[in-house]
């Protein structure tokens, strides 16, 4: 690693480990409350997919669970081989902290070719990044400062105290890698993690809150997202029932020209 | 397994095998065209891992990928205890059939307790199960005469033809098991999978496709599934991006009593 290395390269950096093992290290600039922010996890399995030897085309969907609290330090993710078809693979992924798997993934990677293309639905309706100004004041945790957040609606919530009625669920964002970084697969893996927990917006209170598993698919090729580069994607989130211990929230993220980059779902765990 | 099971029921019934794995074998009452029916696969994966001796508290969470197709027969799903907590548990699984793992399946599970509840949306506005037909002409697949289907909106394309302009690819259907079944988590994995692929609805002609991956949250407990009993529940769907081989697919499945009972995705694969 180089000073020059954008913090998300550096993240996802591994070195070769014991029974083809990769040995990577959690990263300062992505840390969060008590662990990495998930997103950063999610990068590190997809890359870890990406460098294994067998792997074929680009990543179309990607499952992680969030096993344990990742703790401060090295980890070491073992990529097996599920099925390989002419142009469909699936792969298996660990991240392990001595005994403990602390997170899992599967993801789907494909050779894609083209076929008959549509978009059901146009672009959430939302002012030009440019018109919306940069979230300045945010929760002191690492993480958020690797991204430059344009909130059109759905301010994350800066107190904690209960809303007199539960708000909106809904956010609506322009956000980018902060430093600036061309937007590819393992980034976007991560930007499908940026919604602050939807529990702490609608209800006002920040109680012990945490992803349980993500998925994430990846509807754009690599070409499509380097096309995007730096610019903002427009990101959205609702969620629909808290309850017992867990909530949903589905996300979409949209490129600059108007195209569906990636849908991603998420189950929260929540406390009180 | 007796004439008295339900074919559902008979469908997930396993017995032990080497290393401990479960013993099944596919079901003719939900085969598909070139093998089951997705969201009986769901099913047994869900209840392999239900049947799990380390496995606690309920079904929160499952994706399924489907690696390889399945054939008639005999399988095998090994489960593997993944990370268990105090109160969230995660198991991975695979259906393996000779030397090829045909599905794999990551899976959480908790032992949920009382929290803040909210419901941040109501459900779709339909008319009662009552007052919509039964359909009744479906194209001659074993798993579509295992439900009863209503639709509200968006009918399965019979012909091969294509539209002159892409349709709607929402659908709004009360649907329920056939022969009548109470509700529970399994068949609330399998009716996950109910929804006649996307594309085909939205371009008029049915090419070769396949669901690739599934993520289903399941957000109500086994007391108030089994409220449900053998009433209908309320299924919506819609995809956004069709191209390049794949598109997703996201929907929610809504009780009787106006609950959001599950949320789920799919990236379909297509071709041409």
């Amino acid at each position: 690693m180089t000073d020059a290395l954008h913090p998300l390269d550096a993240a996802v950096t591994f070195s070769p480990a014991a029974d083809g093992a990769l040995a990577g290290r959690t990263s300062p600039a992505y840390w969060n409350m008590v662990g990495p922010f998930g997103g950063v996890t999610a990068a590190q399995l997809l890359k870890a997919a990406i460098d294994h030897p067998a792997r074929i085309g680009e990543p179309v969907a990607q499952t992680v669970n969030f096993c344990a609290p990742i703790a401060e330090g090295d980890f070491s993710i073992r990529v097996k081989e599920v099925r390989s078809g002419r142009s469909v693979q699936h792969l298996y992924a660990e991240l392990v902290q001595g005994e403990t798997i602390a997170a899992n993934a599967t993801m789907v990677f494909a050779r894609r070719s083209e076929t008959w293309r549509h978009h059901a639905s146009a672009m959430p309706e939302a002012p030009p990044p440019e018109a919306v100004p940069v979230l300045g004041r945010k929760p002191p945790l690492a993480w958020l400062d690797a991204y430059e957040f344009r909130y059109v609606t759905g301010l994350p919530v800066m107190g904690n105290q209960a809303h007199a009625t539960p708000q909106s669920a809904k956010s609506l964002i322009w956000v980018a890698d902060q430093p600036p970084r061309p937007l590819d697969h393992v980034s976007l893996a991560a930007l499908c993690d940026i919604f602050i927990v939807r529990v702490f917006q609608v209800r006002g209170l920040r109680t012990p809150a945490a992803t349980v598993s993500m998925t994430s698919y990846f509807h754009a090729d690599a070409a499509e997202l380097a096309e995007q580069g730096t610019r903002p994607v427009l990101a959205k989130a609702d969620s629909v029932r808290f309850g017992d211990q867990f909530h949903d929230q589905q996300a979409e993220l949209w490129s600059a020209a108007g195209k569906l980059l990636a849908t991603t779902s998420q189950v929260v765990w929540f406390r009180e």
